[in-house]
């Protein structure tokens, strides 16, 4: 080991928290994960200075900030976390909070943006200027580089991508609109989507494979039944990459990227969600930027929200 | 008249073409207006050739540049007018066939980034970074400012909202894909739904202002009728702009701008459409951007176009 700066990366989901150290170059270090305790935000900061001090360790004194990634809308400024439907939190002063437990400067951004940075660093190692990072986790966020920096937008909410609407008359969403493409991609509705038509009679191994406990439904499950020819799994990957594709498409003919990056949980579906994103883009965007695009499968996958918030606090 | 440099700004429409003498801070000079011809790109090149030699007189030694803003598919790169469905063209090498009949520097963009750019120095005195404009005429175009520069994306096709997708399974639209925004609120899409529902027994002062003939329809005369209470006018606008809300809304979560300059035919309906607008925009986009976003309707109106396209000219 050199004595190289490092960063203490946290990627703060509504599902789980994980912490890692990053060098300047975007190498990992050791991680750490754990599940997101429910209500209180002074529990989660409490739980993340605890692991961040034991991951830290002896290397306190090589420690140059702490980068946070955090699920919804964030003023990055002020470091609060204004609004998060999926940590059920409003008006939080996360930096504030953390800063009392942890002496090192603090970063907080969406983490969306955050993968969105560490796509740039990482996999396009800072060669091509315009990136959307879009993450199909439990929700659907995205994050933005525009001329080869991290674009916030005018109160640091830009790249919701998952909150663009797909139906004007579609299903209610958290946010106050209606049919927003999250609704129909995101991990918790598919879920829902497979209960649902279990309910109605569909027959799928997806119930074996969770032993009956339709709650325990991951994307990981749906994934494997899918490669093992489930129909039903099947098909919802293909109308959630139409879907995404509908919603990309558009955003090929507003943004017209360079590259577009897809992870979380859902982008390990792989060929099963990619094809039919991609088939939906050429059909519906414009041809030159549509074959312009490079889109892809995230390879740093669930380490991508810690590595950009590691690398957003190395260049604080 | 001071010998401050001048340069030519060229708004390419389908409809019509428009030329001014704009200085550098955005002051317009005399300006001419024509129909624009069908079909053979060199008819046009001709027409403009012979309108700017006029227009320029005896000031050529004062003219720095010609900027052009062309509706349709550009690559500003190489001066091809890649596809146009207003002007009905495809890869026309506009630049090559300008240059061989007017000795000046030549800059060709899109019409919408002309009118983003003349928003932006002259609406916004380049105040602000983040600036959307949208040209609501026969087409729904964008142009996108994002940290005070013009924003073209990977292959100059960037702010394309008329082509966002409204509703996925709508009108077919030219452009390959199905329920683009454009196909609900652009000037002849409005048209043709005053026509659809005359056929089906509606009444509306229109007929009369028109004549009985349909086809003269215009932005202005629904506007007058609406103004006069006609209550089909009143309510296509109504919708109209809560279809253009709904897409803004979209855009203000993805892009998060601080302003957003509506102009074009249809924005001289003025609170006719502004109203619906705002009021989908809060309904539907996230609370912090959608309060922090200035939306209005561009004080330039008809000469926005030829004012960025002589700004951009300036910048050459």
């Amino acid at each position: 080991m050199t004595s190289r700066p490092m960063t203490l990366g946290v990627d703060l989901g509504g599902t789980g928290i994980k912490l890692g150290l990053v060098d300047a170059q975007g190498k990992l270090g050791p991680t750490t994960r754990f599940a997101t305790p429910k209500g209180d935000p002074r529990a989660v900061v409490d739980l993340i200075a605890n692991h961040a001090l034991a991951l830290i360790g002896g290397k306190s004194k090589r420690i140059k900030a702490i980068g946070i990634g955090a699920a919804g809308d964030i003023d990055p400024e002020k470091g609060i976390i204004r609004i998060s439907p999926n940590l059920g939190w409003r008006n939080v002063p996360f930096k504030t909070l953390l800063t009392k437990k942890l002496p090192y400067p603090i970063v907080l951004d969406n983490d969306a943006n955050a993968a969105a940075w560490g796509a740039y660093v990482v996999e396009a190692k800072k060669k091509i200027p315009n990136l959307l990072c879009v993450m199909l986790g439990t929700g659907v966020g995205g994050g933005i580089i525009i001329n080869g920096r991290l674009y916030k937008g005018a109160t640091g909410t830009a790249g919701e991508i998952g909150h663009m609407t797909l139906y004007p008359e579609g299903i209610p969403c958290a946010c106050g609109n209606q049919g927003c493409l999250e609704r129909y991609i995101g991990a918790k509705d598919l879920a829902k989507a497979v209960r649902r038509e279990i309910e109605s009679g569909q027959t799928t191994l997806m119930t074996e494979m969770v032993h009956g406990n339709l709650e325990a439904l991951t994307p990981l499950i749906m994934t494997q039944a899918a490669r093992k020819g489930d129909a039903l799994a099947r098909r919802l990957y293909e109308e959630a990459g139409e879907r995404l594709g509908i919603g990309l498409a558009s955003v090929v003919n507003f943004m017209n990227p360079d590259w577009i990056v897809l992870a979380g949980g859902i982008s390990r579906a792989g060929s099963l969600i990619l094809n039919p994103v991609r088939r939906t883009l050429l059909k519906r965007s414009f041809p030159t930027p549509a074959k312009a695009v490079k889109l892809f499968i995230s390879k740093k996958d669930q380490d991508l929200g810690i590595l950009g918030a590691g690398l957003l606090a190395h260049d604080f």
